[in-house]
């Protein structure tokens, strides 16, 4: 039997070539048995004409389905579906079930549902978006991010990548972390000491496990990252928010009777502050003194472009008592999901242990395409030029800041990407952000950061890294009018 | 100042191209502090002299080096250093610090280490290597996955993929896995109703966090998979353990206080027996009247080759009580890191609530590849490639299992990768496995199926997934012959 050619429809929508959507129609007929083993395809020739498309299309894609046994070719007979072909399901029909459980009862343990910054999917479609910590396509080095995960998919480097490697890293990049980016950071480490992690959300989350329990107590900055708190409220451990000010974290506010106090000391977050090395010398020896660990979260230490940067509080922790957390998120992009850890051995290996029971460990081939970026140089390249187009943006964005008026909440002095900023006269952020997406800007009102109750509600991220400079100075001058109009109301 | 070309080094060691070592060495240099910013390279013509190599190779490695930025090209002149070259740390060389905290009091929370399976880290090396689950290059589609990865890399993907998705799975996988695999095992899900995995055992540990407490309690299978045994374990929740039979689990010996029930009904782990229909529809007539809910691993489901697979318990579940958990380690790859649950709405949420919270989500780049590789029927040919390889090998291992008399300990009318073994005369399986590595032949001892105390000592697994055909038969002999010699001196 011949299969007809009218059984053939082109998809309008359809994101590909010709040739790859003529493949899929196939063998998506083979797969739900609308093409049977056996029978004939429409000629080349018929197809062609009854699609409207080159004939040559045709023909590549039935030998592309003789190479994955599809199809097979009987000389001048043409193309059939092969005998081998992989064969249908042959189920009956199934019933869709409804639930009789009672889930509120059935679930054991609520988890605190994450607290995302207000931030619309279509964020990409907005003409100012002042968002965080995307990516910005133009920026980022594709080509060469490509030709890294496409040398990381070769004959070479399968057997490796593939395989499930329980416990272990890939050395290679273990090795790149070490002597690439931790030297820069003032750090040196053991490979023992190093840790790859699905990004700096699951290292914090690790660490909390393993380090902390319903009898200790975690001190965290105020404001801070909103993840960061969810995760602390999850493991049921005491918390103490200690509030930072122009310098960070505040070393003699942090209580005797922390444990754990996790800080942010290059670039507070949301603050922006940077903490001077004397409060960096003056919190090691608190640590020392009231044996507490310390988690350093140097989230977007590549972006420190507005000053030299100051080598991480681990680099001066001599009592091997911080935990040092790094990430990809920034300089490469958030998607990857990849991070990794520095600390001491023994704890290490606990968070090792622990990675191995929750997910094994990071995907192969995300690893071995992000060492090739590093060792060949790409990332150096991109942070680089990551850098210097920030710095830009931030020019831009503090003269506009300034021409319009716009409170500035936090001073830095490190770069990054985004400031932090306080709505006019009491406004509050969120309904600032809300009339702003009517006029194609987007801003982050910032309650998150505080938690619930504790928001002074006037706070605002306002972030570069998604936006060219060319279109900043229009954006600020929106969020300005739309603040002063909404002051004035209030007045 | 012109840079020697004298700092120029090949390695003989290096794995990849001359031209990308080359632009290492310069990148490294510049990174490094030892090439500085405006110095002359060495001309083409005399490096490629030196290092003995063409001088076109040198002539692309620098303009690859132009286009990173690395070097300026000053038309006659030749190659520099280019001013705006990512800049070398400059940090005086830190000092390791040792640790002087007290790690056993630290730590607050010890996870169980992973009882691994004897597996040496070499196994390729092994001619006869009858382990289990890891990927044979020679079955695996490389060229597709490689295309289809490539793809995914693409310009029109990379927006989508590099993101931060918080808590949103890719939509293409969640409409492949939906309408491409669920319906070969019989289930109708919406996509609210599947979640996206870090495999299996992810699937499982978060499972186990939503669902148990410790007021609450576990039934496992007796044998079964250790991972789960260790995540049971850390849940601190009450666990039962069941013995399984030659039909899998019998229903009749769930205790009532189950309120939650762990099994493998296609293919018992590790015993390889197949749950009959009827018990399936018992199970869950149980589960209905005890009202527990039923976990269901279906693991290497695409491997039924022998038989008609039956369908999945959770195609049978009218009351919704079963969560479904798929993988693709056995017919991708274990590396991969990628699996899915099917379940409830209510429960699914939850689940995603919890993954937000560790680790976000599952990397965009190998979701996308994955969707490719469904969409365009690779992974049916790879499965069914699979298939027919494994029903080869299987054919040859069961001949020379009777031929040298070793003792099946479970019989299957499934498939699979492996065989469930008896070693013979009382014999320990891990001394015969030891002494089978003298002799090229890896198998794996059972231990860790059975716990701490409960092993019987003898049993082991014998996989046929990473051994070629050709060489089962000598690799048979030789355990048995081990199995003999070790029998012999016992009695």
């Amino acid at each position: 039997m011949a299969i007809a050619v009218e059984q053939f429809f082109l998809d309008p929508n359809y994101r590909g070539t010709l040739q790859r959507q003529l493949q899929e129609i196939v063998t998506g007929g083979v797969l739900a048995g609308r093409f049977r083993l056996g029978e004939r395809m429409p000629s080349s020739r018929g197809l062609a004409r009854h699609l409207g498309i080159s004939r040559i299309t045709v023909t590549l894609a039935y030998t592309d389905l003789v190479a994955n046994d599809y199809l097979s070719a009987r000389g001048r007979s043409g193309y059939f579906v092969s005998e081998s072909a992989p064969r249908p399901p042959s189920f009956p029909t199934p019933v869709r079930t409804e639930s009789n459980v009672d889930w509120s009862r059935a679930i054991g343990q609520r988890f605190p549902p994450s607290t995302v910054l207000q931030r619309p999917e279509d964020w990409r479609r907005y003409r100012y978006p002042f968002i965080y910590g995307q990516t910005d396509a133009r920026l980022f080095d594709h080509q060469n991010w490509r030709k890294c995960a496409l040398q990381a998919l070769g004959v070479r480097d399968f057997a490796a990548l593939t395989e499930d490697s329980y416990g272990r890293d890939d050395p290679q990049l273990i090795d790149q972390i070490i002597r690439h980016i931790l030297p820069r950071r003032g750090i040196v480490a053991d490979p023992s000491e190093v840790l790859v992690t699905m990004g700096a959300q699951n290292a914090l989350w690790m660490l909390a496990q393993v380090l902390l329990t319903q009898r200790r107590t975690a001190v965290m900055e105020f404001p801070c990252y909103p993840a960061l708190r969810e995760i602390l409220h999850q493991s049921r451990c005491n918390t103490l928010d200690v509030t930072v000010d122009a310098l960070g974290l505040p070393p003699e506010d942090v209580p005797p009777e922390a444990d754990v106090v996790f800080v942010t000391p290059s670039h507070q977050c949301p603050t922006s502050a940077t903490m001077p090395v004397s409060r960096r010398r003056a919190l090691l020896e608190q640590a020392e003194k009231h044996d507490f660990l310390i988690v350093e979260d140097d989230y977007e230490f590549e972006l420190a472009f507005t000053s030299s940067p100051s080598p991480a509080l681990k680099s001066l922790d001599r009592g091997g008592r911080v935990a040092y957390l790094g990430s990809f998120a920034k300089s490469l992009f958030p998607g990857l999901r990849l991070g990794y850890v520095v600390a001491p051995e023994p704890l290490i290996r606990e968070l090792r242990t622990l990675r191995s029971l929750i997910v094994r460990h990071v995907p192969g081939h995300i690893q071995r395409s992000t060492a090739y970026f590093l060792a060949q140089g790409h990332y150096d390249a991109q942070v680089h030029k990551m850098a210097r187009a920030y710095r830009e943006r931030r020019a831009v964005t503090e003269v506009s800041i300034q021409a319009e008026g716009l409170t500035l909440a936090g001073a830095s002095n490190f770069g990054g990407s985004s400031f932090w900023m306080r709505a006019p006269g009491g406004v509050q952020a969120a309904q600032l952000a809300e009339r702003l997406r009517h006029r194609q800007v987007l801003i982050e009102p910032a309650g998150a950061f505080f938690g619930k109750g504790r928001d002074p509600e006037t706070h605002y991220r306002l972030a570069y890294s998604s936006i060219p400079a060319v279109d900043i100075p229009e954006g600020i001058r929106r969020i300005a009018e739309e603040g002063q109009a909404l002051a004035r109301c209030r007045a």
